[in-house]
């Protein structure tokens, strides 16, 4: 096995705005020396390293950790006043410092905190709670961290056997009046839209949900409302079903199929289209060897072929095909849709391992090969006998990661796309399918973290609206503004900012909620 | 009328680390352009002044306005593993923006923000809530400013009438298992110790207070239990009513009288030996001229003679007695006691006004008579002819502001006090009467804020424990530690860092609650 390694670039820099690419954004090589006790003995003293790569709870300056609530924030610029809903974000807050044994542990492996801004009548209301996962509840009781490496339940504290490992921290939903919160090793956890507090340590769709697991990334059909998603490694470590399901508006599962994939490896996205669900297996594969020796979950595996499958929305999963072609790693869909007997889907991807975090088997890590790209997949039903999907890079001056759309058009033929753009220029691209232009928005001194796209009114066209996401000042110590920039008028910069008097806690992805989806949203 | 003048200092300073003497420690010269619409119209967008003399909500990088729950902080050093209770703070945290018309309103008419750190095991969970006063409720309620300048209520806008005016913004006291937040313009709020939840936004102790105002400076008599407290203008505005008081361990009221003053004055502090109340009426005259113009409600009057009135403790107040002397300006007592016929108490005061921000009537704002010393006066009550105080200047190496001392010592002969020390070195004082030494408690790159004494257990003897508050890092832009220094040790440094990623509301005075003292904290 070989080492971590890759940039020495902390958490600092990858929540705070990322724009520094999937790969290069985050490492946990921890060096601090945050020593604990077993849970038998008093709880030590909290010492989080000092280290800013170690596995840690932010540097100074930072609301990392505290949970907030911050009414009627200061705002520059205009408001729209129309605007009526909530803008969430979420991302691994370290609970508790990881005992020495651990301090090398991944930054993915932070407890979730949940952030959200209440925007209604030109007034912000900003709020942040944990979800209280049965892991954070268990730690906090016990004051000190009790689950040791990134999802291996082998480093785990005797005292927490049972419990959900599952820390919520990768991006959040709006569905069926629940705002349910994502980690793709465990069910959701289900918090109240607008208290953040959390119901459901561990939410099953009324025990309908039959996997151990739930992406952090399901999609919303808009003609039905229906929720689709799935989970990986669904029967427990390294198992190879999948399975697949969706809810009706109302959250009532009206689908579900488990399926068998090649072998165990990560699968943090998929496609949904009006026909299919489409699966992305990537050669992130799960590893028992580096679980038993105490490591992290998954080595990149150069060497494994990459599969996409394909099985029917409402089937029995019989149907599902594998098709494979260039090994590329992808990471986030931007969408797909069907055309015919033809699937085509836009993911973000590079040719190498996008994540040095997780160690390479065969070959050092490089950033180059890691690079994200826009990928659009083609693959060909009509034969039966086709087994190879065909790829292309789209738009080559663009390149990054986080890629995303207007979440009312997933399942259907898109127009528009949102990625975060490495590289110098770094600020978020703007992809126009039927034009096929790229333009990329910015704000001077300012680091973006993900831009979620936010309809101007619930019926708006596709992509008319704003681009919603917290900007780090880079001339006040990462201090936050809430930017929200209006897509018909790019250039014109910000339209508002909600303006944070310190530095937000970090994130990965974000969602905006209408508040007509939000229950009692009216009231407050 | 003169105009507000003084040195251009900002809540930044005052708030933050309060070494720079009551009276240049705060202005509120307002030059921000904060407008404010009528309450029929919607509110308007949040935004308070930039200048940081202005009363706004603090400059980016403070937790102003944030009500927060940070459990488990980070902690240097070794905390005592057997301190067991609560460090409350408090302090003004402007709430909204004032209205253009009385930006030049004073920060000390900032809503009160309450902080706590519980402390336990050796861990601490750090906890702020506004007090919800009936004021906060009513301007969270409208998002916006609606009562305008320190105690003028001829300046509210008239959707308030009839509220109280109080912000709970000084200090606070544990007693009967309430945590009792004051402002002396009104009544009590009451909190939830635990919790900080507000549980009573104008607290009479069971109706039996009849007072529309109270101080923030009660005592509590170590051998009773009683709580005894004072208001001035106790019948509304300018009225010369004083009402004085007492509450045993429980809370019930058993005593309560009402005097009358010479004329209505700012009376902040008192004194109360076993045998008596003595109450300290300044020559920070209350000014019906200058409420009538729409100003604050004090001014500075050099020619009006200070009056000390004496009272018997539990009488009907017809033994009242004034005395006159040195005409000082004193803010805060630190201690005093009955001996024989004699009464000696000590106080911080200055020769002329202490406060810049409330103006002057007949000269400039002079600085170097603002200075604090420690002043001892001694009353002789055996003749009763005699209406002259003594009073001396006691450690003339000393001078400094917020006097305080061992609370369990409050009535009786005392050995320690403590006293903010301004000028170059800054620092906190403790002067040793009964040595007759003092020393200067610093702490390199770091601005304390007022050091409050805390026992070493709570019994142990007067000024052994320690002397905690909040220091703010020169070096880090303010970021705050949370310092716990042994008062036997003191050249040693801090014993016991708090680590906090922020910098922390500021706060005027702080409270130490014992963990038997606060009902439930056995179990938090």
């Amino acid at each position: 096995m070989t080492d971590t390694s890759g940039p020495q670039l902390g958490r600092r820099n990858f929540l705070g705005a990322a724009t520094l690419g999937t790969g290069a954004a985050l490492v946990g090589l921890g060096t601090g020396g945050a020593a604990l006790a077993a849970a038998g003995s008093p709880a030590p003293q909290v010492d989080f390293p000092d280290d800013p790569r170690a596995f840690a709870g932010g540097p100074p300056g930072t609301n990392n950790r505290a949970e907030i609530d911050l009414y009627d924030c200061e705002v520059e610029g205009q408001l729209p006043l129309d605007l009526d809903g909530m803008f969430y974000r979420v991302g691994p807050d370290p609970q508790y410092p990881k005992p020495e044994q651990y301090k090398g542990d991944i930054m993915f492996d932070g407890e979730g905190h949940v952030s959200a801004f209440r925007i209604k009548n030109g007034h912000v209301d900003y709020r942040t709670r944990y979800a209280k996962t049965q892991r954070w509840k268990a730690q906090h009781d016990a004051r000190r961290s009790l689950f040791g490496m990134y999802r291996n339940p082998l480093t785990d504290d005797p005292s927490v056997k049972g419990l959900s490992r599952g820390t919520a921290n990768t991006q959040l939903f709006l569905h069926h009046g629940k705002l349910l919160v994502f980690k793709e090793d465990s069910p959701p956890v289900y918090l109240d839209p607008l208290t953040l507090e959390t119901k459901d340590d561990y939410y099953t769709f009324g025990g309908k949900l039959d996997s151990q697991t739930h992406t952090a990334h399901p999609k919303i059909d808009p003609l039905t409302g229906e929720y689709i998603a799935f989970g990986y490694e669904a029967d427990g470590l390294l198992s190879k079903s999948v399975v697949v399901f969706s809810a009706d508006r109302h959250g009532a599962v009206n689908w579900h199929t488990k399926v068998q994939v090649p072998y165990a490896g990560m699968m943090h996205d998929f496609v949904v289209t009006q026909k299919h669900v489409i699966l992305y297996l990537t050669n992130m594969v799960s590893d028992m060897d580096r679980i038993k020796a105490g490591g992290v979950h998954f080595s990149y595996d150069s060497r494994a072929p990459v599969y996409i499958g394909v099985l029917r929305r409402g089937g029995d999963g019989k149907d599902l095909r594998w098709f494979t072609g260039q090994n590329l790693f992808c990471t986030h869909s931007m969408g797909g849709w069907s055309d015919g007997d033809k699937i085509v889907m836009d993911w973000d991807g590079g040719e190498g391992n996008q994540f040095p975090f997780f160690p390479s088997l065969h070959e050092p890590f490089d950033p180059v090969k890691g690079t994200g790209y826009l990928r659009r997949f083609t693959i060909d039903l009509s034969s039966k006998s086709n087994d190879r999907f065909q790829v292309e890079t789209i738009y080559p001056e663009v390149s990054g990661v986080l890629a995303r759309q207007d979440d009312r058009f997933h399942t259907l033929k898109y127009r528009y796309g949102y990625l975060n753009g490495v590289g110098p220029k770094g600020g978020w691209w703007i992809v126009d399918h039927q034009e096929k232009t790229t333009q990329l928005v910015s704000v001077p001194d300012y680091m973006l973290s993900e831009m979620t796209f936010v309809p101007r009114k619930k019926d708006a066209p596709e992509g008319d609206g704003y681009l919603i996401g917290i900007g780090s000042s880079m001339k006040e110590a990462g201090r936050s503004d809430l930017i929200l920039i209006d897509t018909k008028d790019v250039a014109a910069g910000p339209v508002a900012r909600v303006k944070m008097p310190f530095k937000c806690v970090g994130q990965v992805h974000g969602f905006w909620g209408d508040a007509s989806d939000i229950p009692g949203a009216d009231l407050a």
